[in-house]
């Protein structure tokens, strides 16, 4: 398969951006992408886009993607797939350009769900991203679903609510320093434990804010990469990963199979394994997801996912950095950006440019996990060093 | 670039299918498609699939499409891109075969449009699909904003209303033979003439029937493609071409841009050109549409569409017949499914076991046109010979 770089990258700050809607954010976060592009790019040279989006209350997605770019000719391909709608983009470019079809692709991630004109988002959301038939009518929105998975979890594991409180932590304190971050404030662990409960294990600080906001990445055929920059930032996997919708035809509450294949095809495709990963971006849209997430990922043993928190591994000056951007948490989940968020905040640090950079980051995994626990998308990026 | 072939092919009937909904319908087209194998094929084979669906009131689209099909494992990417959505699908299936990624994918299209316990799909659609801003609060909705763009054309060229009902009558009369057409009546140029006026120009007989239904191909890779088929459909070329969105940026309502891009990306990676077409499936949500693509697609000259109605080219029996299915102006028209229906017609076009056989047909094309104009999908395919 030719290889895909990564050339460019950027993104809007996510935020409550009740001023500011899909016609801006798209805009904002493709001009910060094309400055980032050590040699410069031309609109020119994009030959397709591929847009990661959960839906926009302005009309048709594609059309209004390469109308706002100023781009009319650019064919534009909107990807859904739930919460993990923008790894997926990123998934499907990368076939664009390893078939061939072209040597420079776009991809946006970009949803608006804190308001609208004329729906809310967020409710459309929600509905999209579980099955209607039952677990929608019986209240099994994003909270209370995963809940019930974590809930279980802490029961078979020695693992308790005080874990999901470090890493809410953690990815607070990591936060602070993204400028791009929607909380930039640390929190105690008393806070965290003491806060009030949404859905039972999970507090306000195990929860991450719905947000708006849109990220982008350029990116380039191995053939014409030297054209755009000479520290590319390598795409070594991409997986895509599914599994039941419906709670109740989940086998095992404690593990999410969808991750466990996408990891799978992910560093199947790249060749390498858990061992080798420096630094990751893991879905923590709530806490638990990123403690179950460290076993379905490989980087943890079953029930001992804790154990790293308790080690410091995947805090910044760990061996195993997770979420040095904050995180959903801190950042926000703008659910068709934050897939291609966590790509651009891993071109950063695979290039040593990051707000929280982690030392001698080589190789950096991007995780995300949706629909709501149906479906799972991995990349796995390659920097030039630092 | 890796050469990919449709092995497979098959749809439910496109109706108002009241008593099912897309969890019906999708295992309905998969199983004639699996069937249609000539030497059969094993779900395991599956390596990925693109579900192209303008959106589900069932919930999680790419987990839905997983689930009914008893195949929580596979890896399911939606695709949505307006009436160009099932074309679009198959784009992005071939870019994943054709990278190397996987050597046999599954492509559904599918839509439940009449209606929903939860909303109204066709309303719903119709705000996915043109600018919030402006054309859709002006009422420019499918019928009124393409009766626009034909106004014009039939102003500027010497083409009149007899052209348009010429096309009806010719849809009609292909789609009687086909089992899956849901207006299976032949019409008179002065029933089509006569008939009520939705949007000027468009009397009834002008518009395709908005409905529900599936369809469904498999692709192979040429590597592995003797282990399903020795008849082969080969896709030579995929185009997706983009315009403006809103009307009042149209440069020329006489034609589409987003055609003529799509249609020359097309046949440049088929190394093909408009003579070599031996039969199409031409997107006719509107009459006028079908007409001005004639020209859009290379089919005929700057405003001389008509006369290939008059010579009776287009029709079973001419030299270039268009839309033997019936169109989606005979077979009714789900948008998701729309596209990939249109090459299970070619597929069975170009193996010689079409319900309406076109002689000696060994290059196809199909077209969508959407968004309302700002998004066009050309897939050209190669037969055997027959």
């Amino acid at each position: 398969m030719r290889r895909v770089a990564v050339v460019g990258a950027g993104m809007t700050p996510f935020a409550e951006h009740f001023a500011l809607g899909i016609k801006d954010l798209l805009p904002m976060a493709f001009a910060e992408c094309a400055g980032s592009v050590d040699k410069g790019v031309a609109t020119a040279d994009l030959q397709a886009a591929w847009f990661g989006a959960m839906g926009t209350p302005d009309g048709f997605p594609s059309g209004i993607f390469a109308d706002v770019l100023g781009l009319p000719d650019l064919p534009v391909t909107r990807i859904e797939n739930s919460c993990a709608t923008g790894n997926d983009a990123v998934r499907n470019a990368l076939y664009g350009i390893a078939s061939g079809a072209c040597d420079v692709a776009l991809v946006i991630g970009a949803d608006k769900v804190r308001e609208s004109a004329s729906k809310d988002m967020v409710w459309e959301w929600e509905a999209m991203a579980r099955d209607m038939a039952w677990d929608y009518p019986l209240g099994l929105i994003a909270p209370a679903g995963f809940a019930l998975h974590v809930a279980r979890y802490l029961h078979e594991s020695s693992a308790g609510r005080e874990h999901l409180a470090m890493i809410a932590v953690k990815n607070h304190r990591h936060g602070v320093a993204n400028p791009k971050a929607r909380l930039r404030f640390e929190i105690t662990l008393e806070q965290a434990l003491n806060a009030p409960i949404v859905a039972d294990p999970f507090g306000v600080y195990d929860c991450a804010p719905q947000s708006d906001g849109a990220a982008a990445l350029i990116l380039a055929a191995e053939d014409v990469v030297d054209r755009y920059t000479d520290r590319p930032v390598w795409i070594r996997g991409v997986g895509l990963g599914l599994d039941s919708v419906m709670h109740q035809h989940k086998r095992d509450m404690t593990s999410f199979p969808a991750t466990v294949r996408a990891a799978a095809r992910a560093f199947g495709m790249a060749g390498l394994t858990p061992a080798d990963v420096d630094v990751a971006e893991v879905h923590d849209f709530f806490t638990g997801i990123e403690l179950i997430s460290y076993e379905d990922l490989g980087f943890a043993d079953r029930f001992e996912a804790h154990k790293l928190l308790e080690a410091g591994t995947t805090g910044i000056g760990g061996t195993l950095p997770v979420n040095p951007s904050g995180g959903l948490k801190s950042k926000g989940h703008p659910p068709g950006a934050t897939g291609v968020a966590q790509c651009v905040e891993l071109f950063s640090q695979l290039r040593g440019t990051a707000a929280n950079q982690v030392e001698r980051a080589r190789i950096g995994l991007a995780h995300n996990l949706g629909g709501p626990t149906a479906v799972s998308a991995v990349t796995i990026l390659e920097g030039p060093g630092t």
